[in-house]
């Protein structure tokens, strides 16, 4: 308590008196809460959008960005948004932004929400929760009178699993400006992915228009499930991301020779699976002995030619690398690269491993961090500082200006299925973490 | 010599007199040998259908049976037996005999030959050579005037690969009387399997009429390629097949846990390909630690959800085990299960074994085995004993008579590969082999 109330006394002193009249830091601030049952019952009625028919909540969703599901369920959260005294409005890219005016005229907005869109199966936590409680956030400021010195914008972001067209993040790339060259004009289920931005309410045509300037937020927060077990087995429950990890990824082919399974002796063979049994255990084993909370993970496995009755020749396999820092990344990848070869020599197959993708990571803004962490201090909840091994919105926003996330545990770590389950009161508590935590930007000079 | 002369006297001298007039073991006999060019010429012409469209002879076939190419192969093999004196018939199963009167009335015939279907992008060995060898037996014999004892037939058996359809061995199965029930009705690309033999020349309607009595034939005799390496390793020009193998396949199951490859840590995962990779090694770990010719093979591996980003969920493979000894397929899956149990234990995952077939192998007839020894040794050429790690028509034979098998050398082992390669040199070796064993047999008492 003693280093946030510092750094709040701090923050307030170093504002002009006149914007401290009626600031969201006045003195009552630190006892708002968010109204838990109002936010757990949207959670509930936004579920039924993408729901399999005759389920329940907990049988999760089919939301996929662009369907019908999708375009129900963000009527529904405009809806919400109306009834939050906000009106909504879509962009180019068909990202939902509602904008709440601040005392302070000239200042950039807070800018705070997530996404609505699932995974087939997916879970009813990983993008609502934000996305809710965002708008939660600012119905119980309007509903206490409290302004704050900059505009709060929330956001609900289009298409952020990508599993519609391949390419997650759609909306806030756009908004960053990190389209891809002709990514308008893919087809996925016979759509032109303008018109399934068109069939959203977006503006394909003027798709340049969603993209925002440099520094035009004073900082983007998002509220989300860990997705990871970190949180739940540590029963802590606010998460402090440290920022979202980059992302390598490999393919390896392990070339053998395709022989008759009944006719080739064991000391003739030279199986492509057994190669890549080897190297899938090599990638396990490396990523594990060194320190650290890097992952790698061997996901996509492809034998050819795939018989019962066939020694394989040949295997693909992706490697996919994911760390917070890429010297450690590059680090393992040779280390990887150097088994292969031990494996190749042993197993008398080819091993070529060559780079199919590199996402770069975002590092949160230690101010932004520093904002959370207080938020969660003055709520009296412990924390945890953490990576995101997943790539989230914010990813994009780092590239405009200084990004932060709250995480909530996910219990047992399970995510992107209809086992994900984050419990009432952690969805809540997520919730006042993300109150406080715009409170608190609000006073706070995060591009110090 | 000593040993093949003692039993060539003595089978002589137990025959009458009477049949020793004109009999295949007249003196010039053992001279006989085939026309290595022809057999060569024929085998070039064969290759044609079904060859890869631009391509030459070692560009392989793609002669799938029940197909236009293997139809026109088929009517090409009839007009070599035609030239070659013999007139073709076609049986109810669409299998094609042939067969040359003996000198005996009322003995079983000599029944020889093979395949000459093809796996897509197969070699023009595997079933080819036996089947025109055969026919050129009984060629070299008419230029000879050597007459035998038992009738001769010549067969040329419909599918042997069963590719289409997925049943190996169809003909040689319907002569044996071991079709499935309901065989004739399965669908293959849109051709119920009974249309597929009429437009071959069979008439399913009659199936039943394909088959034949036990010990309708004095016994069956097949020279195939080895397709493994152990002839040409060795560089021994003549196999002599023990008998051709039980072939047992299971499915192992493995049930981790599909979850999110950013977000679960390392020591959380319930990794199913982590855990298939240890079975797959541990599979061929054991087969190879136990001394013998057995093989067993991981040849078909499928993850799910199979996606770069997912740990895997859930990975099935087939295990194949291969020997002639059912006993030792017995033990060796017993040590699969229970290196499996271990695996489960280490890896967090289910594992799951289950029988998928059974398909018991066959012994060759000793008498049939020596028969063949004593060609080669006639030959001068030296032999060696093997087992047949491929299912052979031989092995649907060997249900109603004594069966042997006479192996040339496959070049590398490579088989099921427009890669496959006997050399010339060994093809007719192995046509000399064949009409020598088939002279032994006719002077045999093959069933005593």
């Amino acid at each position: 308590m003693i280093v946030s109330r510092r750094q709040f006394l701090e923050a307030a002193s170093a504002m002009p008196a006149a914007a401290m009249i009626g600031s969201a830091m006045s003195a009552r601030s630190p006892d708002l809460r968010t109204e838990h049952a109002r936010l757990r019952r949207q959670l509930e009625d936004l579920s039924q959008f993408g729901r399999p028919a005759g389920g329940a909540f907990r049988d999760g969703v089919s939301r996929i960005g662009f369907s019908e599901a999708d375009v129900s369920a963000r009527a529904y959260v405009m809806r919400i948004m109306r009834e939050s005294g906000l009106a909504p409005s879509i962009d180019p890219a068909g990202n939902i932004f509602a904008r709440r005016e601040g005392i302070q005229p000239g200042l950039p907005s807070i800018l705070f929400g997530s996404h609505i869109d699932s995974v087939p199966n997916g879970g009813n936590f990983d993008g609502p929760l934000g996305s809710l409680a965002a708008i939660e956030v600012v119905r119980v400021l309007d509903a206490h009178d409290v302004r704050t010195q900059h505009p709060l914008e929330v956001v609900v972001w289009a298409n952020e699993e990508g599993v519609a067209y391949g390419k997650p993040l759609f909306g806030s790339r756009a908004t960053a400006g990190q389209l891809f060259e002709g990514e308008l004009d893919e087809v996925w289920n016979g759509v032109r992915k303008a018109d399934a931005v068109r069939a959203i309410g977006g503006d394909p045509d003027r798709i340049t228009a969603a993209r925002r300037a440099e520094a035009s937020f004073h900082c983007y927060i998002e509220l989300h499930i860990e997705q990871g077990g970190t949180l739940d087995r540590t029963q802590i429950p606010v998460g402090i991301v440290e920022g979202i990890v980059t992302i390598d990824r490999y393919e390896a082919t392990v070339t053998g020779l395709a022989n008759h399974a009944g006719t080739t002796a064991m000391t003739d063979r030279r199986d492509a699976l057994v190669a890549a049994s080897h190297l899938t255990l090599a990638v396990n084993e490396i990523v594990r002995d060194q320190a650290g909370r890097h992952v790698g993970t061997v996901g996509r496995q492809d034998v050819v030619p795939n018989a019962p009755n066939v020694v394989p020749g040949v295997v693909r396999q992706t490697i996919e690398l994911r760390d917070l820092s890429s010297a450690t990344l590059v680090r393992l990848a040779a280390a990887i690269r150097e088994r292969a070869r031990h494996i190749a020599d042993l197993t008398g197959c080819e091993i070529a491993i060559t780079p199919l993708s590199h996402n770069e990571g975002a590092a949160a803004s230690p101010a932004v961090r520093r904002v959370i962490g207080d938020a969660a201090e003055r709520l009296a909840l412990s924390s945890h500082s953490l990576p995101s091994g997943a790539g989230h919105d914010a990813q994009s926003m780092a590239s405009l200006g200084p990004i932060g996330m709250i995480f909530v545990p996910s219990v047992g770590g399970i995510s992107h299925s209809p086992q994900e389950l984050t419990s009432w009161e952690h969805c809540g508590i997520g919730a006042d973490v993300l109150l406080q935590a715009v409170l608190g930007a609000d006073v706070s000079d995060i591009r110090a």
